[in-house]
């Protein structure tokens, strides 16, 4: 199956079997994430896999009771930074300068943009961050597609209830989304028969002569 | 190339050599942005498609000078929504009703859901549409690593320079990121050779014991 064929199959489903999802999917999934592109590359979010049945009953309320979150195999939650602290520049600073042996003077100029991010509101930096944990979410679900493994993105949840449950405000992170990984109940999932809606390609994409006009 | 193989083959080219790409690939990049999951499916975001030299070269100081600009044969701008119109959210009502076969009368609990977002402030529906943006982007770059193409997500630019330049603002539009598409210059990339810094497992990935303790 090739890119375009497994993203036009993948769609946001409603309703899971409980089937698990093996392992090495889930792998190849969190490889995506951890290879997607980030401002600075920083990768300012962590993610969260759940696979314990208690937890995900406990998520269920907080997620509006949409049942692919009990149903799927694996729960991922995605948590951006909401502060981008000197202790988290610096490890980073140190990574980048081992992993291309390069003395950490010629990294200065990233430094000091990112204590300019740094120093924003914890607001600013967690739209910031959150931004780039929406590139990892789309690299997620692509490569469940490729995988032929079902998931369904999230917004719809309380995050200041998650943030609570999980203890992340004081690890200096907010939830941003949830993907629930696992198979579609074809039967039961009153989306799996339709149509998936797009706009046609002259209403998403635009020439620079509609532009300039 | 399997899918994480070309994630890894993939990095921010840094100079690109001006060799144009093929327009089946670059509609196998678009499609890829036109079948991204977004907050309820409606797509709150266009995307240009900028090949004109003499227009990428006006936006190349507004992009920091930054070369790949005028270097890819194809610049993408994403450009996401600051207002959720009636218009915008009846639109997408009639669309989802005639591809679904459904009565319009069906569709009021979205409707419902999707007014209340537009009731909210620009600078909030801006964010939220924004956000879907960085999916399509993440769907946009994936599908180019798998082509073998070449792309550099941007958000060091003067946002509010390159919405005035496009006229965009007057379009209900702010300009989210740049995607310029083309070839690496390898020979003369500084960053070609780099290895690709990337956190550990270890870091980026947590279990649920570490959540609950």
């Amino acid at each position: 199956m090739d890119f375009s064929d497994a993203l036009t199959w993948r769609y946001a489903t409603k309703k899971m079997n409980g089937e698990a999802v093996p392992q090495e999917k889930v792998n190849q999934i969190l490889e995506a994430i951890r290879l997607a592109p980030t401002s600075m590359g920083i990768q300012p979010f962590v993610v969260y896999t759940i696979t314990d049945q208690d937890l995900k009953d406990r998520i269920l309320p907080i997620a509006n009771n949409q049942s692919q979150v009990v149903e799927g195999s694996h729960l991922l939650i995605f948590a951006a930074w909401d502060e981008l602290t000197d202790e988290r520049i610096n490890d980073y600073i140190k990574l980048t300068a081992t992993e291309r042996k390069l003395d950490e003077t010629v990294l200065e100029p990233m430094k000091k943009t990112l204590k300019r991010i740094g120093s924003k509101t914890s607001d600013e930096v967690f739209d910031w961050a959150a931004r780039q944990t929406y590139i990892a979410l789309g690299f997620a679900m692509a490569a469940a597609a490729i995988n032929q493994v079902d998931s369904t993105p999230m917004e719809g949840f309380n995050a200041a209830e998650l943030d609570q449950l999980l203890n992340l405000r004081e690890k200096g992170l907010r939830s941003v989304t949830l993907l629930p990984l696992g198979y579609r109940d074809v039967e039961n999932d009153w989306l799996a028969p339709m149509p998936k809606v797009r706009k046609p390609e002259d209403q998403l994409f635009l020439q620079p002569e509609a532009v300039l006009k």
